[in-house]
């Protein structure tokens, strides 16, 4: 898949004792994360109850340099964030942490998710007198938490009511005056981990490849619907206030979102793709003489089906690493000539063979068919294609942008018309039933992009049209 | 008097009957006002009740390049703000224009002046539930005039009863979904004018000198608590909302912040500054040869002090104006010997003469030594210093940063200590009588920094002690 | 004038016993220059024969900030250049100091001044096996100086055989392993002096004004033709090496280049600028309320014609400083209202009056016809324009950028035809003789845009053709 | 290996008809070359005999944008270069193409590679007169092909003579006013190859991926010493001016340099790095479980090394692609907490098992005893590491930086003590005998770094020394 389909968030969260140069560890945290969102960039730093943060567009390290970290200064709480964003002149505005003052000091905010219920809240919410700077659901998150708050006793009290006013999927990370504070939906639809350092440093994030990144220990994932409250009294949980729902983690995590060095609710992300390879062996052998991925999201899967079925594993695709984010075109003659630039093909490890292509969704097609068609100019006898998730059939309403409009291709088309548009030998897209047991036999996902079965609802308006 | 005072802020706002590329015309208005602040610019344009915007910090022409003004678009009312702000790692969040989204739209938010309660209302309003994502008084006028909006009929009801709850300094101008809306505190503290153009736009601004630069012909200044609203039924006017005060518009803007081509309260500011030259050699007269100026501040009165006395004017300082707004400094050896960087002496005219020497005021005193020993060492027989306006002695609390702590000098020593310590032959100060008298005889101002008679009013506790 | 005349260069150079930060003192002295070119500028610094350098396009401030200044390191010799350039896409390349490797060791050079013998000079260098980079005298310069080293004794006489090369106008001033040298050309067309500091250090700088922002005192002038060698063993000159010729400084360095608070030839430049307008009040007197000038360039020469005529200077046109480089142009619609950006009229000052309005030049006319508009609008009741410099009539080959094509008004039409097309009531140019007598009555200058006198000669063919 | 060699440049040149946007298309050709240099990239585009050219320090599409594309408009010719270059405040200056005036017109000239006799000859330029405003090798080439030029019929004898007068490693594409001309040194120590679009457009580039990227076929490599000629008349070759001289492309573009998707002298460079762990696999077999490489480029040999020994394939290592250039350091404390930043274990796939780990090489070791650290806290059982290049030995002269002192681990050690201080339970690095049969059992390569035998002899003294 090529870049066409987005997570929209990574969160990360620090506490320890005393304090210290936490932005540049949440620097490194974010890095780690900075594939699930390359759009902008923020940290926010706590110290002695005064927040200092600084937030811009771009990579972590194009936001970041020395200065500015110098600039946050030390702290022994910090929250940051990584955002894919839709474009806009306000961006900014928009990028994360959200940085507030209320009436029990200052709380700064990161959300991954998307809520459900967010045109309701903030129109009963601009009824109540409340104004809003940006579109962002954090910002109607951080309305209700600091709202609660006001006839709660705890921020973790006001945190807990406010997740029974959401709806959708959120995992948030936070510092308040003196807590550092994590949680998650109830379904648990977006991850959150949590992990230590050897210095007694707790540290929250998305993925564990950021505690890694760190030097931290993963504990464990948070459980859905809790929160984790970290202080000086240590780690404290609050979980019985929401009712018990299935749990129902995104299953995109496991197919493409995640760093495949990640350990998802106990499984390796590598391994869950891995599997899905293996399952599109059973599902659609082949007979081939090289099976090979598309890079970077397909290789994982295209070593699974090589390992299940036999078929030597190769290399045929090169990508070019050096492709800026905006794209110069080439004058319009010459465009079709162009399209080895981010991909070109090894054509002697290709040549008079049986392919089996493993990459991980069709979206619109096109970018599927421009790759065929590489492949067969550099010899290949046969292509087979196999997809290992699959088809998008429904839009995802909590946090990643895989919407109706895009999922065209497999709407519209049978399998055997998508084969030939994209003109391979043969296609097979993985089952949901297997999707389902990426994680293992048991694991309980969320693929309602696959199935339309969605655990924590969805909208009852589309909310683009209501906001932008 | 060497950029040691500062106003805060100007403001401008344009309406016309159709779409047009209003962000440029609010772009020349802005660079006319950029001397009331360097430090941020924004422009917000609103197109059928949507508001595009965009700020930055720098001078204008730094934060607006073609590109962005395009990508603005076009609309029938724009409104834009200047910025001298205090230093701060999120002071971009603190520009204006604020644009929010309330209950019944969007409003575009640009204020001049400075609340004395709004930790007060700070407070309160946060104990209703609201939350702050700046430390400016801007964000509290939003929160109120939206907040009113919810129990009023219209904007400007919400508006006129937003101004019965602010105390302090304030000129606003603010684009709702179908209005451009323009308003002046009760006392009129901060000035605010208004203009058309041949073809029919209305204009606001905070000096007539922006309406020069668009083409606009002054109609007449907004009188002190009026509400001017425009839109496609023409200009109405609220006045009847805020009991009768004295009008009382800061003499400051005729001494130093205003622009000597502005006209405010039908009174030309460089006439105004001659006059306080007149008033001077009156007060204090001197036997000299020639009567110069600090540039740019002190060229104007010193022409009046001239005329009055019949001393010849002459020129004997001229200014850098390459200096950069980040001056690399020398090594501290050779540090002091470069004086001469920013202010340069023309020996010829000084030599062997008895100079007077015009400025607009004393702050601190280290920059008048430095400017008298520049002087002395170009040949002056003798320096006579003249202040254009009386010393400060109480801090300002309407919108310009002469606090009390810079005002040292003139608290803790008489004339003649000042005099000694900045080593000039003779010393005066514009009386604070005179001063009272700069915009004519019957001119009502505000002089609470010479008298400490405030107006609208002190706030109850130093404001930056509790927000930053 | 508004900005239509350029000066190519300033240059600046210091030497002193021992390594410490000249970088900095350089960046002041070029700031100090600044007015003679704004879009680029360089510094390089010699540390014991190894040169350093850095330049680049822009102000000296915006050129150079701390870290660059750090990069350059100490050094016991510096030179720098700023430097108004035609626009190019590489002109980079030819900004300067030039820093070439020649088998002596380095070179950095900087020029201010034109040649007319370029062309020929690189055709005859070309021959020989010369490539060049960029398209600037200085390169043509460093091949010369540096071939002739082969053959001569010392840097010093390579400098003087090459002066016997070169024709036209150069002030140069250069570092080699061990000296400073600078040198003027034969005519002494540009302006170039020597001061000294308190400590010890020699300064080379295209005007005084340079010298004061350092805190160096003005020693003397470099001779036409003389080579002035500043190194450890003190300072030595050389003069016999070019045949007399008659002193011809550009007369335009008091009319409009220099700054005011410079003294060149031992003439003030405001002196000599108020000289213009009391000889222009001589030959042109006019009965008439109010002298003004129109800022910057024409305030002295306004305040000469006032005195003379004992007609009451005054200020009746406001400049705003704050416009950037990058003017941009508002819609074609309301261009022609847009006149009041970077000048404005004080109209209280104007109105019912008969003005005298001094500029320094007209070149096209159309900005003139612009502020003579302006004062009527503002409700003059006539104006008189003075020129303080004679009509331009001849092109100028020595470095400065009024050329054949911008001189139009002048040659095609009688004074008569200039003040219709302007709309002013009267029109008087100063006289070329009295022109000749601004520095002095017996002063030596070069005024050949005014009489077509050219003292160095004029190039064979139009350089611009040939190279560009 | 973790960046610690590198290739300094990549050259591009395109030949066709009439104009067009050329720029465009050596935009593109140089991304698909990036890999051979980052730090500076140029574009030179000559429309009949002008050269306009753009360069600067950065990645291409950090260099260039649309707006610098089309300021060098449309051409028949173009040559393009990317760098990697040593540090330095002046590197704009060294960056190419190098565009020179000479007495035939302008030259645009690109150099990949490293003179050994570069001080011999700029000595006697020097004394010949010439003058180095840089410190490359390209300044020095051009002026010999310039000066060559005067003495003979056409600029493609000029280049046969100066090859006469180059020792040492050269690739050259240059376009004069009317031809695009390329050649390698008589070595053929750096690759450049030919090719041609349908278009009939020819196009010469250092790899034959940046054909691919362009759209342009292969048609053959130049010769070792021949020279390409491109024009109206097609294409020439000259080849009889050099003596012949044993083939010796240097050996570490097949192991490290060259993108695996390009063809070199008729070989793939994938299938080259596939038999390289094929010979380690019979060189050093080992008893394992999963062999897998250091990505990026031990990838290929760890898959030829699994297949050759039927020990699984797998992934172990993922790679952080954002991390910045300008790598931020966490405070000393917790450094080396940090590891996993750059590079990060997929445990799961690592835990319990025999792994053999694939580098193309070890430079100080210190990356390699991280790496092995990192998998052995993943789990693993053993550590075997195998080594797709034989040791470093020997400085490499002709265009590489592997320079004595980053050879140091193996200079002084034995591969034992390697081993122990990497902590490995068994190393092999590949044969010189199989390094030599990379490219094919009969190729003829350099391997000069390896084996210290130098085709094209070594310099008489370190350059560094002497320019720098």
């Amino acid at each position: 898949m090529q870049g066409m389909i987005h997570e929209e968030c990574g969160v990360f969260g620090i506490w320890q004792e005393t304090d210290s140069d936490l932005a540049r560890l949440v620097y490194h945290g974010l890095t780690a994360l900075q594939h699930r969102g390359q759009e902008a960039a923020g940290i926010a730093v706590n110290s002695d109850r005064i927040i200092r943060y600084h937030k811009g567009l771009g990579l972590v390290h194009e936001v970041f340099d020395d200065a500015e970290l110098d600039k946050l200064g030390k702290g022994n709480i910090a929250v940051g964030h990584v955002r894919y964003s839709t474009s806009g002149s306000n961006s900014v505005m928009n990028s994360q942490p959200m940085v507030v003052k209320h009436v029990k000091g200052q709380l700064a905010l990161c959300h991954n998710g998307n809520l459900t219920n967010s045109y309701e809240l903030r129109r009963s919410l601009e009824l109540s007198g409340c104004i809003f700077q940006t579109t962002s659901d954090t910002e109607v998150i951080s309305y209700l938490i600091t709202r609660n708050r006001l006839t709660t006793p705890s921020i973790e009290a006001a945190v807990g009511r406010t997740m029974d006013e959401l709806k959708g999927a959120y995992s948030l990370v936070m510092t308040s005056p003196a807590k550092l504070i994590g949680c998650r939906d109830p379904y648990g639809l977006r991850p959150l981990c949590m992990g230590k350092t050897d210095e007694g440093a707790y540290v929250l994030a998305s993925e564990s490849c950021a505690l890694d990144a760190v030097g931290a220990v993963l504990i464990r994932e948070l459980e859905p619907g809790e929160i984790v409250i970290i202080d000086k009294d240590g780690v404290r949980s609050i979980k019985d206030h929401c009712a018990k729902k299935p749990h129902s983690l995104c299953v995109f995590e496991y197919i493409y979102f995640a760093r495949p060095d990640s350990v998802i609710e106990g499984v390796s992300v590598h391994e869950a793709r891995r599997r899905a390879g293996a399952f599109l062996a059973e599902e659609h052998p082949c007979d081939a003489d090289m099976v090979m991925g598309v890079p970077d999201s397909g290789i994982d899967a295209a070593m699974g089906y090589a390992e299940a079925t036999g078929i030597p594993y190769g290399m045929g695709l090169v990508k070019n690493k050096y492709i800026g984010r905006t794209f110069i075109a080439p004058d319009q003659d010459s465009r079709n000539k162009l399209v080895r630039l981010k991909l070109n093909t090894i054509d002697s490890a290709i040549k008079g063979k049986r392919i089996v292509l493993i990459d991980d969704s069709i979206v619109r097609g096109t970018t599927s068919a421009r790759i065929v068609k590489l492949i067969r100019q550099a010899g290949a006898k046969e292509v087979h294609m196999r997809i290992s998730a699959p088809p998008f059939l429904f839009p995802c309403y909590y946090g990643t942008d895989v919407d109706s409009k895009n999922s065209l291709i497999a709407n519209g088309h049978s399998i055997e018309d998508i084969a030939k548009m994209i003109d391979v030998d043969s296609l097979g897209f993985l089952s949901v039933e297997n999707a389902l047991r990426l994680a293992g036999d048991n694991a309980e996902v969320c693929a309602a992009c696959f199935n339309g079965d969605y655990p924590a609802g969805a909208p009852q308006v589309a909310e683009k049209e209501r906001f932008e």
